[in-house]
């Protein structure tokens, strides 16, 4: 007979939750393109024969969720019946083995729902391997070896970029003083930026309202989306300018609104207001577009929430077409994809500034972006995180901003699990806060 | 009281059929990567309120093909209740609402599941428009006044490589003579090539005695599958070769198995047997890798059917990656996305060869490539449009091929339409097929 092994359960089941929050309904989350976003997750829990469950979610923006819960269904067979340790060993592979199914990888292949369904997955077993650990998942990160990093990462499609021993030399080249940069960020936390000042549907005087919190509070980076009415942008741009003055930080979101040309000329405009970066100015899937925006502004290029995989991460690095790469904690396979992004940044000298808000991203990201700089970037030069204040009050473990800084999670896991009377009050369409909103929200 | 009308019917509902066909028994399609593909597809039919019905598909290879069939029940809402009319006046803001939904549209943009689901959706529109004109879809659009042609494509992200307006130039230069190149394909129908002779799990002796049968029928272009073990691929190569003679040309397939450096050296070393081109030779997703592949083998460079979308197709043009364009009916959004991927390849003077097999893909492609030759390209140099040799009995209106050339189909539609005793003998998992194959195949 088996016995019990705290440090390496075996999975005895996954469940999956559809979970969604009404935010269209205040205009949350709204942009030149993302209407009336109702904040979703497909969400699993990894069941175990000890006392540990692991927790994991893909974001998404409500309708369409239950095709992500379906994937994640279907990959869990992957998973049930085995021991952490048959994962955790070779990451790498166990990643391939999620990516590479011989009949679901059509429906991809890495993108789309089936890569979300992966990242949900993938997230949940380094939430559950951190927990049987007992360290944040950061700390799990800067604890291994590099060999373990190396590892973790299937290099497949990005070794042109960068090999498992050019990325080796790397970790190991920036191992010193890392305890150094830790106390740092124990100290201080991690630099974040508030986009909560500046959705689409706010009005003027909610802008200003927000950005004069938000000074109070002690930000100094603050985001506002554009891609509307040129004139209404610029006058936008200009009142979030005078309230947080010249020498804060102003960041731009065009969320995908624009051809290249028109990118182009509308970023060139509203270079006037000194945008510190404008983000997504035109097709995620543009990496040429991006390259040629890059080269015909005066304004720094960012991009990456919609970027699929490590393979348009590489080429959008590779053809100079970002200047601030925004990894995605959920749309990304999962930690490891995220580790291989991360390293062929430092590689290409691009910071990394992650994307978050929506469901539990800034609860993962944290993780990221603390671990790249006490192992991959080593440096805090124009690394700042997204930060977005809704939602947070669902998590077990959220995140905490102390004066526009994260601070350094202490909980075991990857800070991925929710309450679980939410996991009943917001469940779809069955959970209390639907049944309430009833048959209109529902469409 | 509205009447019937039977030029423009109203949609009354969707059906959305998860069909199976149970190909891995036999090795059909398999290759480096797709060990054991169940050719599937997530069929729909449009019903109308008069005698006549939109029948729309998108191929995939057997698990996940669920995920599909709930998208288009999803999209389904955008049609249901719809007067044809409403769709086709204006087909490209009619696409635009199926990639554009707020919320849906976080699960791609335009990529992986919900882009399949919207081909299927789309084409089964497609089919019921030929359907009401009483003309294959090859004739509805070849009749079409370019202006009509323009009007269905969106031309989002794609402007910097051609606007609509170019577009338009180019239709109306090339309509000239456009009877003759017709006159043309009814005599000796549109150039094939086969790829039933060199699957991946083929014994040699097989792949010889297909290679004699191809001959006998009149085939000049065959395909191999490679990107096993090195020494087997030139083995199989040279064994086609041989069989095959000097002139015939020899094609071949990678399927996304190689690394980028790894792909040129292969390539190189499969030069001797002078491939007519190489295919998927790494990730769909890597264009520089692809352009870098180019610029560093002898071998002319062809890929496409992983494709997701016509902002990728532009980029692999503008960067000079691809030799071969090989457009996908059921991975790009249908008709419509196919038709500005048509243009693009037109401007940028890359021949199209469109992927076929599968299930349906032939009877869907052959439309679009007889269009191509009319009223796009209107050159038959270096075109052909593959042909594989399976599941054709399905269908009412199946391709028939005479010589290594497709014969220009001649019912309404848009030959999409698979017979009513398949739609249940093959539907998953509880058509007799699957019952009977029963729980080994089904996992």
């Amino acid at each position: 007979m088996e016995k019990l092994n705290l440090s390496d359960p075996k999975i005895t089941d996954i469940r999956v939750i559809d979970l969604r929050f009404p935010t269209s309904l205040q205009q949350i989350g709204s942009d030149a393109v993302n209407k009336d976003p109702d904040y979703s997750a497909a969400y699993c829990i990894l069941e175990t024969d000890a006392r540990v469950e692991g927790h994991g979610l893909t974001f998404t923006l409500g309708r369409g969720t239950e095709l992500c819960v379906s994937a994640i269904r279907y990959l869990g067979r992957l998973v049930r019946g085995r021991r952490l340790s048959s994962l955790t060993d070779d990451m790498a592979a166990f990643s391939r083995e999620l990516t590479r199914d011989s009949q679901f990888r059509w429906l991809g292949p890495e993108k789309g729902v089936v890569h979300l369904a992966t990242a949900a997955l993938l997230n949940a077993v380094w939430d559950l391997y951190a927990r049987t650990q007992k360290k944040p998942l950061w700390k799990l990160l800067a604890d291994f070896e590099p060999e373990q990093i190396i590892r973790s990462i299937d290099f497949s499609y990005i070794t042109d970029a960068i090999t498992p021993g050019e990325a080796l030399a790397l970790l190991k080249e920036r191992a010193s003083c890392k305890e150094a940069r830790l106390a740092a960020l124990e100290r201080h936390g991690y630099p974040a930026y508030t986009t909560s000042v500046g959705w689409f549907g706010f009005s003027d005087d909610k802008v200003r309202r927000l950005c004069r919190e938000g000074l109070r509070q002690g930000w100094t980076h603050f985001k506002l989306k554009v891609g509307g009415d040129p004139a209404d942008d610029l006058r936008r741009a200009r009142l979030v300018r005078g309230e947080i003055g010249p020498t804060n930080k102003l960041m731009m979101d065009a969320n995908q609104k624009w051809e290249v040309e028109e990118a182009i000329q509308r970023t060139n405009e509203l270079a006037e207001v000194d945008p510190w970066w404008m983000e997504e100015p035109t097709s995620p899937d543009d990496i040429l577009g991006h390259a040629r925006i890059r080269r015909e502004v005066s304004v720094r290029i960012a991009t990456g929430e919609h970027c699929h995989n490590r393979v348009m991460f590489k080429q959008l690095m590779q053809a100079g077409a970002m200047d601030v790469c925004q990894i995605d904690s959920c749309r990304l396979a999962g930690v490891n994809e995220n580790l291989a992004v991360l390293l062929m940044a430092a590689k290409f000298e691009i910071p990394v500034c992650p994307h978050a808000g929506g469901v539990g991203l800034c609860e993962c990201v944290q993780h990221l972006a603390i671990f790249d700089y006490l192992c991959v970037s080593t440096s805090l030069e124009n690394r700042v995180t997204e930060f977005v204040d809704h939602l947070h009050e669902h998590f077990v473990d959220p995140v905490r901003i102390v004066n526009g800084h994260y601070v350094l999670p202490q909980q075991p896991g990857y800070s991925t699990e929710i309450r679980s009377e939410t996991l009943v009050t917001h469940s779809y369409p069955d959970g209390p806060v639907w049944k309430e909103i009833g048959d209109h929200a529902r469409e």
